[in-house]
């Protein structure tokens, strides 16, 4: 709409003071609209601006941007003023099963993975219901450390029916995707994933590999990924950096779950 | 496996002090899966029991069930122990497109609705482009609490096309549920959704209206539904409470989006 060093237009915007939503929390609502449409590293208006564009008071704004840089939208840099963050990571899991290496690149992100735990263990309650595995089976308990651009944005834990496929523990999960190594050397392609997500705050050990403040919100992912004879090949659970990712998910009516 | 009155089996666990994973955090995982077992109001052993089980110190043990409690799954009870909450709510977005009122009622829980907003807007620069109409367009705001057992759990906020719509705003949507007033009032059944989730922590107002901490992680979620013609019939944006909703997605490989 405007030029690429000015952010969008904020003049046709209004805040409605007989509702009973908060000021603030309306101004808040105009300044992500605000964020959506602007480029990275655009200034928001200054405080006094915003004041008297919408008619209200200097904390009521403060509060209103307090809240989103917080939530690691708004960037505040002293002296010069206040910019937009860069977008969140937007997985698209309607698009297909995409391994989180294929995603990235695609999204001109560069990604890596560091192995924090392999090795064969036996099947618990959970992990076995999830394999349809009888308790104590072995499996294989794999645990990653995923960044984009150096930067820790997941981790994730996943256990896989050590019989299934034979010799895992000797490949190389810190270069290759799961996925495609179960595709490529186990001709094991997944067909079909349940994913349930959960909003958490980040415990100790989460939030120092992910490199943010204990309680901050991560995206809980628990999987189960099934080949295409119905046999759950994987179920993992990944914590992710609440502020630097979000999911895509497409449902239509049709749609039904056979188990 | 064992009573009701008693929780699942511990004794099959075990902490890997050859990891490089924190013993607390290996415990909390061990604890999960026994809460996720567990029915409610199930003690978890006393910290010394858990001290000994595993072979770590009362700290460690103290650690792992600090964090639970802080995320909701454990309660402390004063002098009576720590007890397994109640689980969160699934809403299973595979099954199909349910409405809040459809799908709590199925779930045993008895839902209710206050009406926050109820207006005719002008369509912003965001929600003109997800609801596909010009900027400036005439749309119905509809801001919505929700709540199951008289806990709130949901705020949502709600853009629909007032030219597709006439006369709904006269729409008693506190005791009817939007999508069945769509489907039966309208002739026009939501066919699909497109949603993004975001873990976002909760702002002053969205804390106030759910009850929770400033801070405490909130599942963002932005929806805009399609009718059988392709028509976005809905742009919504709801905040969930983190601690008491969890969601469920099925994909498949075949499955790709037209647009």
């Amino acid at each position: 709409m405007s030029g690429a060093a000015a952010g969008p237009s904020l003049t046709d915007k209004r805040i409605n003071k007989d509702v009973p939503v908060p000021l603030y929390y309306q101004l808040k609502e105009i300044l992500l609209e605000y964020i959506q449409n602007a480029q990275l590293g655009v200034p928001i208006p200054p405080e006094l601006e915003l004041c008297e564009l919408f008619g209200i008071s200097r904390p009521t704004v403060r509060q209103a941007v307090n809240e989103l840089v917080v939530e690691g939208y708004l960037e505040r840099q002293k002296g010069r003023g206040t910019f937009v963050t860069r977008p969140k990571i937007i997985r698209e899991y309607h698009f297909a099963l995409q391994s989180f290496n294929d995603e990235m690149k695609q999204k001109g992100l560069s990604p890596s993975t560091q192995v924090l735990e392999f090795a064969t263990v036996h099947a618990d309650d959970r992990v076995a219901e999830k394999l349809q595995l009888n308790r104590g089976s072995e499996v294989v308990k794999l645990r990653r450390l995923r960044s984009t651009n150096g930067e820790p944005v997941l981790i994730v834990l996943t256990y896989l029916p050590s019989k299934r496929f034979p010799g895992l523990l000797s490949k190389d999960l810190e270069q290759n995707s799961l996925y495609t190594t179960l595709a490529e050397d186990y001709d094991a392609p997944v067909e079909r994933t349940v994913r349930t997500l959960e909003a958490r705050p980040a415990g100790e050990y989460e939030a120092e590999l992910l490199r943010i403040t204990k309680g901050a919100p991560v995206q809980y992912i628990e999987t189960v990924a099934y080949l295409a004879d119905g046999i759950p090949a994987e179920f993992s659970i990944g914590s992710y950096r609440g502020d630097r990712n979000k999911f895509t998910f497409e449902l239509t009516r049709r749609e039904t779950l056979p188990s």
